[in-house]
């Protein structure tokens, strides 16, 4: 049975043998502040791919170019991507910059446009300056590179509102040898359930038809990706896309004995990236876990949870360190999610080994806890556990307070 | 053809020939304050009724108790509603608790308990002090009165988080004679278009089957309570309750011609209430009225007015006097409404004669506006109209800003 290892100190995609990258500054945001702002991720292989795109139906010109791209199937060489500029809302015109980056990038590297990933984050409404951007991308394609460095500049470059980059490699030890799996992310706030502002790129070395990639990355990301929320804002931009090059030589198929250990590092990299979103949401001070079980089926403990997760009076209950309760009853209680006061049980819980301390069971409540509850809620991170008493559906969602400083910082941009 | 009058100095229900109410301190919150913290209404003549209640299925011992005691049919006496505790989340025992408070009212009124509705607002998951609550019952019973004192002291002693007392008193004029309908009411947060932590209570002394009140009651509450939204928390409290004594010996009853002006005048103390509501939001600075046309279906319409009425980042760039179109974008591609960047318009406007400033026209954005933007979003009230480009169905929701206050407000309780 094959194992995988996380990497302690992850350079992003430059971990995955056969692919160079780079990060370059071409002033997209206008500030002349010298700011990274335009990544190039580029395979010396040809690839499969695998993409999840935002559901929203204001999707960005990129988004909607990529699936284009995906959908003919490949080969694919090229991601590049840039910050500062959502490049949504921008119409027939904004479709245009999209392809242009794409045939600049294919102009560079020598291969065919539709071979070529495009992502824009940032704000929405406004054209792209494509002329700096062409000539950021041939800057990018002038310093490829396998280094530390690059690896960092590329996952630096995707940033916007976050405080800090994000990047995850993993080692997966197969019977044919070693393959590596390592990806990078951006998102700080429109972050929902359902997609995010936010960017993966995941780069691995194994042989996979992008037809299983697809369906590894779709079960994946909805367990991570899907299952991380901010504010409830899904953006027009989210993307996540993953490159394998085969480069390892070892070749990973659905079916095969090593599956479910790639399937499951896979998920590791992308559960990785979505908890380091999370953590870096805009002026959160506290992750909450909320683990729902006991729903009637899937969809009512996604629910649940989703209405726990954005509810700004449990999110800002948080933010106080006031394990009220009562909220998280109410916000059930109006989740749309089959329960009755009678069938729900709610209970705190750090990440001790201390067993959860109830907060009402049943329609019986425990105010002899409310300290016990204030010295979990205080924590930089804690759980809530509902069981809502009517099956045996569950999910498991990851949310953060809503503070002051959020509102401060998003008031105007 | 009747016309009704709103009455400009309104004392909240006691406008209302038949009625007599009394607000009183019996110290539910323990801070011995002498704040006003228990209302009762109480109509000279047997009544009709109409509810309308929560859909949150969490719903506190109250509103259970009253879908019983309107089933019921009537006739009905009394309205007892007490702030400071929601008496909700609080078992077997809270629902003995709101047939107690129903006892005592009907001993001291000298009337049937099934003829007394019960409201509470407050704090969810505690045990009402019920001797406290006795004794206040006792003493409202005693000083019932028709006075404005009596008026406003009942409309006082229902808020919670409230900066103001919120009245609205009309006169419908008819053939046959003067009708009145007045009304008070409570909300500030948990303010959702599915009801809210709101309480209102309306007294009319027209004559009308309860049938015909509700069917009046359930078309006003659409477009006036289920249509504001602070903070988009629905509560397990929400009641709307109104009583018709008959004492203006005027009949009304839907079919006849005079109907549509009672039922004008009915939704006009609905929406005065509710705005007033959304107007005292917790710690808002500005109100945002939010019209959507051209939805495929009115589910549509109601979809993207409350993704856009309850999107953080929308609410925060409105504190910040930001207008930020391309939120409101996002926020209607993710609300599930079918429409594409292409069908979609957004004007923003103030209440001038000034026709609406296009933000966005079927993919085509207007960079020239922003100035005109910024001066209707730096005021206190404003308007943003969305076209989805789908069809014929409209909605109209008011909605908040999101501050710092609010957050910092409601992070302990």
């Amino acid at each position: 049975m094959s194992t995988f290892v996380k990497k302690e100190n992850s350079h992003g995609c430059v971990d995955t043998p056969g692919f160079r990258m780079a990060g370059v500054h071409c002033d997209i945001r206008d500030k002349k502040d010298n700011r990274l702002d335009l990544a190039l991720i580029v395979s010396e292989r040809p690839c499969t791919a695998a993409g999840v795109f935002t559901r929203n139906k204001v999707a960005a010109a990129p988004v909607r170019l990529d699936r284009k791209v995906l959908a003919r199937g490949g080969p694919f060489t090229a991601i590049v991507a840039n910050s500062g500029n959502a490049n949504a809302c921008t119409g027939t015109d904004g479709m245009a910059d999209a392809a242009d980056m794409q045939v600049e990038v294919a102009a560079r590297l020598g291969c065919s446009p539709e071979s070529v990933f495009v992502c824009s984050t940032g704000r929405i409404g406004k054209r792209l300056p494509m002329t700096r951007i062409k000539t950021g991308i041939g800057e990018a394609a002038a310093i490829l590179d396998h280094s530390a460095e690059a690896g960092w500049n590329a996952a630096d470059a995707i940033l916007t509102s976050d405080t800090r980059r994000k990047v995850c490699s993993v080692v997966v030890e197969t019977s044919e040898g070693n393959i590596h799996i390592s990806g990078m992310a951006k998102g700080a706030g429109m972050i929902e359930p359902n997609m995010a502002t936010m960017l993966a790129f995941i780069c691995t070395d194994a042989e996979v038809e992008g037809e299983d990639l697809q369906a590894a990355l779709t079960a994946s990301t909805e367990t991570t990706f899907n299952a991380v929320t901010v504010d409830g804002d899904e953006s027009t931009n989210d993307t996540v896309l993953v490159l394998a090059n085969g480069a390892s030589g070892v070749r990973m198929h659905r079916g095969m004995e090593e599956w479910p250990a790639f399937q499951a590092a896979l998920e590791a990299v992308c559960g990785d990236l979505a908890r380091k979103i999370v953590g870096d949401g805009e002026k959160i001070t506290k992750v909450v876990e909320l683990i729902i079980k006991g729903a009637a089926g899937a969809e009512d403990a996604k629910l649940a949870a989703r209405a726990v997760a954005n509810s700004l009076l449990v999110k800002s209950s948080w933010y106080g360190n006031d394990p009220n309760w009562g909220r998280v009853m109410d916000a059930l209680g109006y989740s749309g999610a089959d329960l009755s006061e009678d069938s729900v049980c709610v209970w705190y819980a750090d990440y001790s080994e201390a067993e959860p301390v109830p907060a009402f069971q049943n329609g019986r409540t425990f105010p002899e806890n409310l300290e016990s509850w204030r010295a979990i809620v205080a924590g930089k991170k804690f759980r809530i556990i509902a069981d809502l008493g009517r099956g045996d559906a569950s999910c498991r969602v990851w949310s953060t307070d809503l503070t002051e400083g959020y509102v401060n910082f998003n008031k105007s941009e």
